[in-house]
């Protein structure tokens, strides 16, 4: 059925979604109707009401752009945090551990994927970082493959800049057993010990 | 933003989708108003054309309930398969090795998940084979607990009925090598050799 196999590869663009669980959410959209109609007038909703912040690429009213994280102030304008997804950015802010001001690159460099510089917004990065005058720049990426590449690319492609530039500690995770913790969290909680 | 709160709840609705990749699939769609779009419009297309057929549940032109597999002439009337979703029933016809009717139970028994027996498709089913009168009822679920479960409630349920009640048969899968199976697998394959 037409209206049903494209429906299907509508779904599958999502992240994190294929071909055959697309098809599993597209029969159970089928077999409720009301959620299908909710979730079509949600979609209409949210894109009539929801934009991407112009600065920092996160999620903002049509009439607050920038975001309100952008313009806030009482905000340390001296540090801004990089972060891959905007969905990490609300949570840094959950935790309520930083003030500064944030850039989401919006995706990782994958060479697996075949993602690559050019999708991340790293002329936007570059510009902010010059007109806003930042003395810090925090890599906030994650510490898989993907997050340890974008990091590497980003620092270097930082290193001409008067900016200083750090990355999130990694080590073991509260509330956890060292037991627990793979050799490679170990070696970089070892390596990054503190005095206490 | 509520409007972005209310898609991540509709998206996190969804088979497979909890609330961590509900948000990230919404920001997807924040991101991209083109694709929101498509599959605002392809979920209202998809609502207005296609229904669940009547009889064995699968999708079908609103036009044709129930649907053509269901009314086909030519297909063997003796023979029902029960499945658990529809996805199942289209599996099934793509590799065209059966030519009786079917019947999606729409869900299976998951005593983790709190699904019990009242949510599934049962009294259709016996209805179904009082009044179409088949001869065997093939359980076609698949071989994990769910899939054993929802198979051993269905066979005691079809017990006292008049109708032969079988179920696929378990073995090595097609193009796989023994030393990949694993030790239940194994076990069936070897308890229901056959005589070649």
């Amino acid at each position: 059925m037409e209206s049903f196999d494209k429906l299907t590869a509508l779904l599958a663009r999502l992240p994190g979604v294929g071909r055959r669980s697309a098809e599993r959410m597209a029969l159970k959209l089928i077999r409720d109707p009301e959620l299908m109609r909710a979730l079509s007038l949600s979609l209409d909703e949210a894109r009539s009401t929801i934009r991407s912040c112009l600065k920092c690429g996160s999620m903002t009213p049509v009439a607050e752009n920038p975001c309100r994280l952008c313009t806030a102030t009482g905000r340390d304008d001296q540090i801004l945090c990089v972060v891959d997804e905007p969905g990490d950015i609300y949570n840094i802010e959950r935790a309520g551990c930083f003030r500064g001001r944030y850039h989401a690159m919006m995706g990782r460099i994958s060479p697996m994927k075949g993602d690559g510089p050019a999708e991340l917004r790293l002329q936007a990065l570059l510009r902010r970082i010059e007109e806003e005058k930042f003395s810090e720049v925090v890599l906030a990426m994650s510490t898989d493959v993907e997050g340890d590449a974008t990091a590497s690319f980003l620092r270097e492609k930082l290193a001409p800049l008067a900016v200083k530039v750090t990355r999130l500690a990694l080590g073991i995770p509260a509330g956890s057993g060292i037991g627990y913790a793979d050799p490679v969290t170990l070696e970089r909680a070892i390596n990054g010990r503190q005095v206490v």
